[in-house]
């Protein structure tokens, strides 16, 4: 089947904040995303993106969290008003680190997705973003980012908006990958990815074959 | 980086055994394994290989565990004296199946492969395999398969074996990607695979990008 990314909804007059975006991925995600928006992605924004200010980033159409998991339920939960009617977009990866390397933690609700997904009822939550390499994001030498985004959710109307984004991209793909239930292996595949960095000297992605 | 497979230890003489080879992925598995090695992986095999015989698969160097998820635990335990010593690639993805599709089952060892270590404490233990379609193994039309195989395990030498038979496939590859307590998220995300496969009438896999 060809994937054709004309049926997915015009996100371009979207705007797009970031929790977190002065942590790695969050400040790459809005480095690369502004930079596909022509600079545009957050009211006001003059290419200078944060994300310090939450409430500020909460204020936007589609909310992307990308804080670390520590502090995460308790952040999501002070934002539930502002973030209520929104598209919130889960990229957290649960993970824990010890002498053996990054291993993923368990998480009482199944994945973060999940737990921002029951802290915000009214919010539409899907899960993406989490094997997108900070290190890449950030490196304005790298002109395009080779991997598909799996978007995971219930709200079929917002996975495609996060799909769309993540096309905008230049060679990122966005997926539908699946209910949110099958969000924690996603989140937890981040720990393989690490090992196959180390491994191999990379910046692992995914791309998903036969399509 | 480059990979560079000819570092991976010569795995031609090596004779593998499938438990579950009259499965769907046991036997595409073992189609593709004999046509990659001229119908040499089992002895005397004569192209028609059959995992039927669980004690004779079990002789082989390397066996490959495919069976079904139900009655894993029993037929692994029942097993454990002739696989002692010998390479052992779990392939097993505990998954069920609801009205809205799949999603991963809970094991209390944590993954099949560690339930398997478990089980084989004097086994060298490795997962893999877990993501190949069934329906593309087993289709003498198709010649290559796109997808890298991702191998979890302790013992370095046993992930190179099992990383050197992936690439006897041609187009695979075989990567290490953690240690066996990074299994779960590798099993589980077959379900992220069977959602892709039903929104996108595909058989996916996946490539691991930037190596």
């Amino acid at each position: 089947m060809v994937l054709d990314p004309s049926t997915l909804p015009d996100v371009s007059d979207l705007t797009v904040g970031i929790l977190g975006g002065t942590g790695d991925q969050g400040r790459g995600l809005a480095y690369r995303l502004a930079a596909a928006r022509e600079l545009a992605a957050l009211p006001g924004a003059d290419g200078n993106l944060s994300g310090g200010d939450n409430g500020y980033a909460a204020a936007a159409d589609l909310v992307i969290v990308a804080v670390p998991w520590e502090g995460h339920r308790e952040l999501v939960a002070s934002l539930a008003q502002p973030l209520a009617g929104k598209v919130v977009v889960d990229c957290v990866n649960p993970l824990g680190f010890d002498s053996h390397g990054p291993y993923p933690l368990a998480v009482p609700e199944g994945s973060a997705a999940q737990q921002a997904a029951g802290l915000l009822p009214d919010s539409r939550v899907c899960a993406a973003f989490h094997h997108v390499s900070a290190v890449l994001l950030a490196d304005p030498q790298v002109e395009r980012i080779d991997l598909d985004v799996l978007v995971l959710g219930e709200d079929r109307e917002a996975v495609a908006q996060v799909q769309a984004l993540a096309y905008r991209i230049p060679n990122m793909r966005g997926l539908y990958a699946g209910r949110l239930r099958n969000a924690r292996q996603v989140e937890a595949l981040t720990a393989n990815l690490i090992a196959i960095n180390k491994r191999y000297k990379a910046h692992a992605g995914i791309r998903v074959t036969d399509l």
